[in-house]
């Protein structure tokens, strides 16, 4: 029992008769005796992420070596969770498979997944746009995130504000989304447009596209930052997960 | 007819009966016959901005004249729609009280408001946490706007991190909201320790408070977009009418 | 004999027979044996300026006194050239209409200008947009800088990316022009979308306007130097003399 | 009929009576319900860029692999287009041959190129100078970009400031151009001296070339933002292609 | 006699009548008479660095060869003292080994240490904590340094401020430290959260795990600095070893 | 019963017989029942912090009106705790006065304090050095901080390392003392050269002091984050309280 | 006898048999005895300065009360030394003027001085350059000081490198001096021209003059360090005083 | 005829009757007629630097090809000049030996040198000190430059302002130098220490060596910008060359 859909689950069996109020307490006993996180020495799992944020604790890849990856894929997947690994090389996904023989790796996007049963599905549509191809890894970081999420995502790539009528042609689609996610680069104007356009959330994503006075991605940053359009919210630097992971929380109240 | 609520109420009149639909018609015609804005030679006030965003234009004070504010105040007001200046003085005030006779100043907002029957209601609760003291004022920009935009609201202020007992207390407030703003100054920290307590989207306002090497406000706002949490998105420093029309737009999904 | 057009119309009137070889050949060596530049001991004003560049010395009038700045007036009036001073204050404009009375202040752009017989007129139209009411200052200075050179110009104001009819409803104007000079603070993204819709020449100017992470323009300057679209160069934060100075060589060739 | 060259030659041929005005009209409609652009899924080829700019999508090789290169590469070709890819590896260039057989690759600019018949030449010629030695690279993109965008070009390398004799015997050269790119690295003193020297309009691209406090080219933009001659504009640091598409705007119109 | 314990052991000895007034001052002599530091050329090795601060001279291997570092840890040991060469590759570790034959390499902490009998005991306990499994080796660095200078140490890793519970539970650990030394990433607010929960020195040591505008580091950095925690004070970037001479030195007071 | 002395005190009294201990259970009962801190809607007055951490809540004055301040004294002083107001305007220590009659303002530290009996005293010396005239307010903010908290401090000033001597002559105080705070503004090296001749830590306190390329303190901050010498921690610019606060703390144990 | 020319003079009296060399040894022993500063508690009076450096020790006004000044002065007069402040106001000057009566007041400079005996003459002219009329303040700071320091100086103003042709008719006072001080703001480029053009060291002093990205001087600091031309060295923004020592220092070897 | 010291060897020939004035005149003449710097297309070699400034043309290695280098090199030799590159890599190296065959590599310092009969000797002493063994590359970079021109020079290593009795030590050889070069990296603070002992002229070389917040040497090229001794001047990062050419300036003088 370390998701709110495991609780929920429970919780409804116990309402339909199903299972009796006294297993269910025993079950629930069990539950919080047991640690909320387990202690690797240079990692503590966080097991009851799930049912206080609605999705089990995400590696970060990024710093870790490939054995301790694994180490915490294996710990995950053994609670029966749900396995995101971002920022994941090769190296690390071979580690992971060793361990999580079912796990699949999409390199386009650089993260490691396992799909298990405790993912409630989102209410609606979260579109995510990028300005240019350059920027479709991170936009792929975020797309893969929210569809493990549960939620149903809708890409719109290479759309930006260079050449308008690629972007006014999705005005629909934009303004059927529960939640946008937009990725640019370079000057990182395509936020404020988008958020100009729609009465949706924008959660905008920099990324480090760009030479010279991008600064590896802090034009785009301060751009976003600096919006002149209501309803754009910034993550950090070429974090798709983490657009992603918001735009979930959105798209599930 | 310039807000979604005219328009919805017109449709839900024709389907009652109690408008025809031919008159109807006539004033769906009319309104869209009118120019989308209005040009005062200074500002293009845009009167479709509530029907494409679900909020009027809100006035943004800074680098205006009270003059040109007052102008831009009446246009609004004179269309039917619900008034927003952003950090107002008060000479501004006694500009737009001179064309609008029944708007309020609130002082340690620095907002103007005057409200008209055009806003529809939120579905939850914005809570909106300040870590200190001296956060205050942004806060207060945020919990009048999110007020203004048709939310209920509640405060929680100086919860910061050095006495975490005083947040701990209010976790279940915290879980109860539909969005959360959290405005900090100095590290920034507090928007992390929230999001990992609750499954709520956060909003965080970094505040120009500090001094040295805050550099106004430069550090708390680097922290919160390297927040070690997941549900964290960030706005502008000291944006705390920013925060609140992104809450409002998810608490009227 | 110190501008362009002076030479112009003497060779002219050689031409014409109006004025006699020889005596051309007097004027113009008295012309050259004038110093290039007179020596205030404080300023050199160079009175070569407009023979070399097509507009005589312009005075910027930061960091110099009110006496310095008539000083320089004086001396640029009596050799009969037109008159520029920039960031002028009021008090300025006092010590400057003691020895040229004739001078003007234009306090929304902070200029004095003084019009002589010395500058030849440009060939089309610069169009000057400002993304917001706050730029205008500076789209101002930028506005009278290009008039005085000879330039037909057209403000477009108020026409910023949150509300892209505004902007789109001017395509004929911006593909019209010359040259267009875009003004915007904030994020700076206007220019990137003008030079998204035509192919003219687009001098970005970034301006201060904005908080926060706009940290006094840089935002905007970064993301203008940054833009996706082809045909955007920038000058300085609140530069709207230098731009106009550009659209006018453009204008003039 | 993707570009303006074409449009044009279709209506001399109308008003020369070569094509029969019906016959105009059919391909006219059949040009406009074409897509504006061809949607590759990683990209959105801008198929009337020309039209409206003067010159068909430049693609930035930067951040695409040498498949998504040589796909648009393609696109660009099919439709009779000029193509250009500009920050080109050896690597891209294999991928782009094969399936656009004629394309050259200038590897001292780093720039695939590939020429039809759509480009219209402009009026005078361009003069490219560069600092140093080692700013050619940059001066090379700047270079190959202006020739095949139809211009005439002077190439003037080494003339750094520190040997003042180099550009003072250059003098005629840039006086004659319809405008100027100053390429430079280090203090980027080079564009005010020659904007001091001529009445052109001089675009300034500063470069990445130098160490320690030159901070990847940040002190040479910052310097030519700050000039001290009038008629200098920037682009961002290394940006050849940009500086070149500017001046070719100017020189053609 | 390099050393405060040797000093102190003879001073002892005397007390004690183990050693001879005469011998002992002949011994004093001898040591003052000794060059206080040794010239290699390339480096001047500081033998009365221990007599000055408690701790021989520290190698740091950053930007020395392995030939130099090599023959500064013979002089080192070769006078008795404790060696310790921090940011040490392996192939450092190789040259050490060759003249240090007794030298251990601790790969996760990247430093060499030879332990001799010239270091006094601590105390009490120098806690550890660290942020994130990324943070551990420059917690590394902190563990072995500090365990070299004669602490007792706890570490405490992965308990971070997104997982609250993971950290409330060492609080027991936390109070019972004389010196607790916080290594963070991201946006570094571990040492505040620590500080606030008890009256112990936090010496914070931000490092260089995260990613864009994470700038290297700096974000955590500015964090710490700006700590709304009384207690904190600071050290570079990665500086692990910093973190522990400090606490080391409190934990000899 | 608001701090550690306190609760030391009673369990003494118990020990001595003097206090029965029905009656203090009856007292600590008491205490644990009282909310550990006060809220007064702007702020919540934390009344544990002196039994977490040794010293009782201390209000930074910056950022907070004259009314605020004045409000949290009188809770603090209610209590029976010690209380230290910093960055305090004489406005603020007028409102102050009103309600704390005994309350003190030093003015050249810009501090307000109120001693009660709360407080321990420290076992040894703090020195606090400063390096140059200029940067005698800060030092002066820590010394009246380091007092108030119970500890004797001795004064270095004006000993910045452009003349040697003038440190050199005081070794002596510095090497008997059991923390050094350092007070330095440009380039920041004092803590560097005083660390280099002691074995005692040393806290750095950049100062704002300086013009130019000194940004602030930015210079002296990164100067000392950069100290070659061992035992070197840093805290925010102009924080003369922090550095106090700590060198306290070690001082205490 | 606080200074080298003090000392000098007497060894050539006992040289000549002026001074008897018994009386000489009196004098100098008690010199000697003398303290090598006086200490006022704020500040120690350096007085050993002038033997050790070649001029006494300098007051930087900046950051000290008006009184503080002044009891500085009156003690280095006392002394028989030459007084100079800098970044002294007005008020400072009336507080100096009370304890040193003879002290002027260059307001334009904003240095106070008093001239007496015990400075030695340099060997050559120094050159003061500055590239506008609103550098002129810091090129008068550092002229003031070098001439008080015993030293010819030529100012050469407003030769900026925007009309060269002011700068190259000054080549032979150039060439003739024994070190150059440069002056410039914005982009800071006329140290690397000037010192193209001679074989004389050149010390740049970049001020604060400009605006946007100007970063208050940091444009022209920038530049002035990555200068392409052999022979330059730096100073602080706005730092005439410090140029002015170099090249004094240059000139007196 | 390409440097000073021919000038000066022709001029004192025809004084001593070596040489007719006519030969002389038509020598002068020939040498006069020759183009003042060849040019090699991608480069123009300054012929007459030497006679403008005392020193050939250096060759920046940074940036250029290793066929570029050597051409240069070929064509600086040919015309009898001293040959120094600096930033050259052995590749550069293997090249320009091919053609300039007494070429020497000094890879500490990575320069390649020649040197021919056309350098003047300076008067007196350099010292080069460095802070620490790390700063040793930059520091010989110097020495190795300043050698070549001419000068004499010391070498100081390792004496750090964390062990002040390595540095007080060499009181002496610094007092006696003509100028000093200081070259450290981490918190740059020997060149304030250093100029506070002597009254030589002090050109301080911040390096890149330190890690974190040292910002790749932008602290302590900070800290000695901000110096609080007089006399200090700095260079850019890691540029001993350019200390050098201003030490060996001043002792030429």
């Amino acid at each position: 029992m370390t998701s709110n859909k495991q609780l929920q689950d429970l919780l409804e069996k116990v309402a339909s008769g199903d299972v009796d109020p006294a297993d269910a307490r025993e079950r629930l006993i069990e539950a919080f005796r047991a640690r909320p996180f387990e202690d690797l020495g240079f990692a503590r799992v966080d097991h009851h992420r799930s049912v206080r944020q609605g999705f089990p604790e995400v590696v970060l890849g990024l710093g870790k070596t490939s054995a301790q990856i694994a180490a915490i894929a294996a710990e995950i997947v053994a609670r029966g969770s749900t396995l995101l690994v971002t920022r994941a090389s090769a190296d690390a996904y071979e580690a992971v498979k060793a361990v999580v023989p079912g796990a699949t790796y999409h390199a386009d996007a650089a993260v490691i997944t396992f799909r298990q049963q405790d993912v409630t599905k989102g209410k609606g549509t979260i579109v995510i746009a990028a300005a240019g191809t350059s920027d479709i890894p991170v936009a792929e970081e975020a797309a893969r995130t929210a569809e493990l999420m549960g939620n149903d995502i809708c890409r719109l790539y290479d759309v930006g504000v260079a050449g308008l009528h690629r972007l006014l042609g999705e005005r629909a689609r934009l303004s059927a989304a529960r939640a946008i996610i937009v990725v640019a680069g370079m000057e990182g104007a395509l936020p404020s447009v988008v958020a100009g356009l729609v009465g949706v959330p924008v959660i905008a994503v920099p990324t480090s596209i760009g030479y010279g006075a991008s600064f590896g991605g802090l034009a785009a940053l301060l751009g976003m930052l600096n919006s002149c359009a209501t309803g754009v919210s910034v993550v950090n630097i070429d974090n798709g997960f983490g657009a992603a992971a918001i735009a979930s929380l959105i798209n599930h109240l």
